[in-house]
């Protein structure tokens, strides 16, 4: 069993430090980070992360997620449960391509850190919540059943016979640009990519033996991406997460 | 038990890794990163971050802490203990909110790496030494006790009835600008805060509630912080850490 | 036993959190981060790196180095061991400066995770192998036998009695600038650093006793440094990685 914490916090302040803390006084499951460089507040970030990286880990796993720009307010943290793993977060959206079963409204303020913050529900709820997860409370007695959770506002890919639309959902460290375009759903081929007024007709199978320019190619996620040869495609192009993007059939 | 660490050595140079593998070498007890981001050589922001953490790490824990711009020079390296929690330090500062009791000076060089550096001791003395702690060493065998140790030279907040004066003590990541200001301890309310020309009267709740402009709140360390609704309130109001701060009756 | 990872993937990204995730699903062997801030396929920086904090890591440790810009080319990933430790990385100079014995090519592909990618090795190859050696797989196991891996192009320090060539090979958070010259091997003393029209004689024994200017030092590794106090030497000599350095008698 593992903790797995993803956070907005970045790691120089001791937000982390202090959740960590709350974890090791009341759990020995070991924890690891996902990230905490989530960009401050990006929700969608965080549940595009989530969705690409939960399917690598096994059943039993923790999932703290704590990108929480309404902490404090009326929005609610929720326990739910999807194929034996477990996942804490604000109700904000942030579990969107997790579809989690079983969801609890943790209430439960026994297994809060006792005088915690208002601002703080990271160190104060999450982690002690979490770590009585860890030690084997069920999550039914985090708090009531509910039966819908918050999404966030996306339009899934479409794929039709002429035209699959999606969306830019990140730009990675190396350049490429990373759509929702699932390549195993493309109806037709072979396609090229639209965006703004650039097209890219060129599919690769590996960065490394590419010849100069830009180039699609199907990622590790198996969605359609955009890079360039010893470069940053999202540079290049000048493209940005959340721009939208067309195949269509060359 | 825990051996958690708490550097200005940022992560890409090899020094935390080889630390790491020192203890690695030496201990089976589980090391974590409380931080490696403090800014080269900012012994205050270290020792911020250490006070602010510590009373959520369970006693046991092991606190091997090095901002050491004084490294090889003839400053002490001193382990000291409180709570059952146990530090290992620069004597320069670094410890001044923790308030150590059971000094000792890091002396023992049969606990040291056989050829040490001058200039790596993060590696070839406290690495050795946390790990030979972990293992049971009591920390009187690291060398003789000491009665003092150094402090940093800073003003902590005053509370009168007229006046609270304080300090900016930390800016996080997201822009809350962070005084020391205790808020149980100011004497009078309601309040305004005071900065060079700038008067904040507005106390939230929540980051997240708050109509737009910059406001005050109870940070969740009980210290008042200056926010601002989804902004920096640091880059809004340019100020900068360690300018002071006064709140008055309104 | 531990599992110690070098990347250039950054944190920011999901991939070091799947690659986890598959170590985690496999092996109960602890996971560490030595870094993953190598700069983007820059293969020298990361074998520099390792090269520096492998003696000080305990045999028996899986080192999984993962900065593969051929990433799905004909490139070989092997696996070798030295003094007991493991290796995997990417047949492109990588571990140039560990020498490895015993050097199998990566090549069974029932130990890759099913239907994995084209382009991220990291998580399909390079974990569930790592896994599967830190489970007790030897590693004569993981694929046939080779005689010889790719080095870098890098010319090594040469040491005569009238001068000692030496290349920068790290600046560090500090601005120290690291060369590659061993302290021990140089044949003369006292001696002058000469860099483009620059020349620093003046030899210290610690950063904090330095008097303003830039100085040498014999840093952690036993090499040659130039330092300055209380400033970042790379910027005030404007200097680069891979410059080139000499050392004369004095």
């Amino acid at each position: 069993m593992t903790i797995a914490l993803l956070t907005d916090f970045g790691t120089r302040d001791p937000y982390v430090a202090a959740m960590k803390g709350v974890l090791a006084s009341r759990t020995n499951v070991p924890v690891i980070d996902l990230t905490h460089e989530i960009a401050p507040f990006d929700v969608l970030e965080a549940a595009w992360f989530l969705g690409t990286v939960v399917p690598y880990w096994p059943s039993g796993t923790i999932f703290v997620c704590v990108v929480d720009p309404g902490v404090g307010t009326s929005r609610r943290i929720i326990a739910c449960e999807r194929d034996g793993r477990v996942f804490l977060a604000p109700d904000n959206g942030l579990l969107t391509f997790v579809a989690p079963h079983e969801i609890h409204s943790v209430e439960n303020t026994a297994l809060f850190l006792p005088n915690g913050s208002n601002t703080f529900h990271g160190r104060d709820r999450f982690a002690p919540v979490a770590a009585a997860i860890a030690n084997g409370l069920p999550i039914e007695e985090v708090g009531s059943r509910i039966d819908r959770i918050a999404t966030l506002d996306y339009d899934p890919p479409s794929y039709s016979d002429a035209v699959v639309h999606g969306t830019i959902v990140a730009i990675d460290r190396f350049g490429n640009v990373i759509t929702d375009i699932e390549a195993s759903r493309i109806p037709f081929a072979p396609f090229a990519l639209h965006i703004g007024k650039r097209t890219i007709d060129r599919l690769e199978t590996s960065y490394g033996d590419a010849a100069p320019g830009s180039f699609l190619l199907v990622g590790s996620s198996g969605r359609i991406e955009i890079s360039i040869a010893n470069g940053s495609a999202a540079e290049e192009l000048r493209v940005n997460r959340l721009q939208r993007v067309e195949l269509r059939p060359l």
